[in-house]
């Protein structure tokens, strides 16, 4: 887990069978890495294999630039492997994407802004001005993009064209009451993580803590997952919950959500941005 | 909060209007009686008060008898009062229901005969006989009462005459696997306690881990309720959760949902037999 | 649970006798003061009695000012009370104290600017020149104070100073890794809270991640207390915990603390703006 | 995670160094063994290595009593490695040590009754004799072991014979309150395992929730821990806790204790017979 030194970090999915995880090590090893961390599970009633294995690239004897080609020939395609290949030395480019509501905004500034995560944001894109001052105060720049019915899919064109032009890889929705098209959430599949303000698959929709009121529950939820085109149903990366009692309006829910929204937000975002998220049929693999 | 000597609980719900806490602990001074615990509850956007307070009997100047009529007279039609008046001496006798799996039963069982509880159950019912050897272990009366579309609402007059007969002050369902009638649960309103085994009102209905572990989730509930005629959808009591990841299988979310469940269950009767819960609009005032 | 309007708060606390509360609710009423909120609390154990009520103030028929004066003839003397008055129109004024590490600081900052938190925040004060550029984001008056065993008396004696000329309540500690002095404590009793980055009492003392890394916990916590002189003595207002593996280095255990900490601090100047903590024999009494 | 079959259970660890993982798995995979589960740990700052690997024995072309030696020869030797090889069908028979609480005793025999846990447990000791109606219930012999200063250790001296008569694979102290000797722990290292009602290191020794009233602390915990000659100091194998408020009184941490007491231990009971835990340095890597 050290920081210091670029490391490799490998994500492997296929069907399971015997001598994969030899395979992969041997390879590793062969080319004089060293394996950092290691992470397998077998899904035994679906017959699926996963891995994570991270090295240190100081004595490897390929190129950053070779692996990825070599290690399909070698292993991969011996394997029928889905696989991704990354660099811890890569800058990883956020955009940020807000309405209204600022606390998962100002959660996630401050953790860049304190260099807790190593990461490059950009931009900032709001459907809303109130984000403005935010992205003024951290230096970052500010887009507005009003969205309407009508201006809806020109719009997202903008957007994209603006994420292309800074290398986007990691669209965050911080509270974003937009739903995205199929378009825009194809480009930028599995590479949009949104917070939603309930314990999925509770009380879906616009007005979670209102429906949680009303049911009496003793638990409200966040969830943060990864945007498909069927609402609030994307794999899910991470859910937390804190205990509400009868004393608690909804005002309460709303500001004890908040807490939790951002919580579980940046947990998510940290996930992916460490690499140890892995989407297969609707679901993730969460690697240590 | 002592366990020695004889305790007044009275539990109130009204229309909210000033005066009403001056006029019950005025009340119960004038009478003797010294306070233990006191906790009120307004819910402003419904104009209503909840309150429970407790008192010692010792040096109250009315008998037990009577307290009900006179505060009813002096205070409670003053202020269109529900309430309820409860006495800590009085035995409460529970008849536990089960069907094949018995964690909660046990764990209740061990409650009881430590005496963790100071409660009575005379009697364990089972529409199967797998709770037989449970009831024989800690000498407990058993009674099977196999249940089929033609039987049942038969079989359930005969539960109810027999619960009448032992005097049953509170019904547990500890993992019983059948839907009472409407004419049962109408019986013993707000004193038949169940657990279902998901977060309500996520995934309502008869197999919860397996449509958790379908949907990916990274946390599984349980949740205790008084049970109504909508099924799942009473007030509910006490809800948790427990963290699962990617690596857990049915089998491991059922496994983990056990202790669950009979952690929520067993709190949620612990609150109903402190006298700590009041029913009001389908939601629980749940006392400190 | 409104904001709307103002709240007069009334903290109490004395020996436990008969007829406080009757006495207190019936003192609100008689002057037209509608009650909003009772919480109560009695140890048994110690005797004491402890009690924070809040009304509405638009038909109270005594001015802000007369009202201490009178309760105080009226009722307090008589049970020989120790009681407190605020009123929830009174501007909150805070300041923050920090060191090198700066994400309690940006949370609070966050917190202020998004409103969640009515307060003010006139100042930063610091050790360090870390946080100048995060007071400079947010507009806020940034106050560099190096600290030397040499000078510390005086420096704090100039930091009190700046405190009383902008009419500071609150001084709360956001990873301020000084030790204040008596004088300073004294000053400012019950009125600075700090956040511990332990769960207090184990690994009391200045690096208690890498103790407990030694230590092989499974669990980090994170306390927030108020100052007294006894170090990482002091009245707990607020704890939680965050579960760890082995799998967590020293440096991940730092990294979980610090969403710990933010939490935890949060929480418990949360509780104190509302007016809902009091001190009793170094023991917090937190209101519903 | 599937029950069925016999499965081979390898724990190793060792100094960290390029290759452990691929020998291990290409000797699995060479003789036929098809990998269930495989966890891996490296500690870096300590150079260490973990590993557990689990495989299906079915069509495995070595027989059980042969596998270590031939392992040891081929792999252990050359990596110098510390290793433990186990079989799920092996039976893991457990003694149960209790005093006069008895809580953790009924959650154990009902798990055990329940089939939850595949276990044998042939016998319950005490020093007590509240255990031995327990016992009865459940159909297991219970022996009484009086403790005086001067018997204990004679006493001892029997208890390990019956321990050794009956094949006792591992020792729970579910809330035993008599320190062992040394001599006892040196026989069955990393085989006793005892829960402390506290959340270590805080509040070690023998009234841990009364030292937490008095400290006003806002969690209570509980530790479950192999068993050394360092009192309350040995490896940590699982830590939770419960939060509290001003109002629990000192019964109230005991009774919410105990339901902590009972899960943690049990957890921790769990993995270990799962074969997850491995000791090193005093602190224990816990496998998924």
């Amino acid at each position: 887990m050290s920081n210091s030194g670029n490391e490799a970090i490998l994500l492997i999915h296929c069907k399971d069978r015997p001598g994969i995880i030899a395979a992969v090590t041997r390879y590793v090893l062969e080319h004089g890495g060293n394996i950092i961390d290691l992470d397998q599970h077998t899904d035994s009633p679906r017959n699926r294999f996963y891995m994570r294995v991270s090295w240190e690239m100081e004595n490897f004897d390929l190129d950053e630039q070779r692996i990825g080609e070599h290690f399909k020939g070698l292993i991969a395609d011996r394997f029928d492997m889905n696989w991704k290949l990354y660099f811890s030395n890569k800058p990883k480019r956020i955009a940020l994407f807000v309405s209204k509501q600022l606390h998962c905004l100002y959660d996630i500034l401050g953790r860049w802004q304190t260099q807790e995560w190593d990461v490059e944001i950009p931009l900032i894109l709001s459907n809303h001005k109130e984000a403005k001052q935010a992205a003024n105060q951290f230096g970052i720049e500010f887009y507005h993009f009003p969205i309407t019915k009508e201006n809806k899919v020109e719009q997202e064109k903008r957007q994209m064209e603006l994420l292309d032009q800074h290398n986007i890889g990691l669209v965050v929705l911080a509270r974003y009451m937009q739903i995205l098209t199929g378009e825009f959430i194809h480009e930028y599949q599995n590479r949009i993580i949104n917070i939603h303000h309930s314990f999925l698959p509770a009380f879906p929709g616009a007005k979670p803590y209102h429906s949680a009121f009303e049911r009496g529950v003793k638990i409200v939820g966040a969830t943060s997952h990864y945007v498909t085109e069927d609402l609030d149903e994307g794999p899910i990366i991470e859910q937390d919950i804190v205990h509400v009692t009868h004393r608690d309006s909804v005002e309460d829910l709303v500001r004890k959500g908040r807490d939790l929204e951002t919580l579980v937000l940046s947990r998510a975002v940290w996930k992916h941005i460490q690499r140890k998220t892995l989407v297969t049929d609707n679901r993730t693999i969460i690697f240590n």
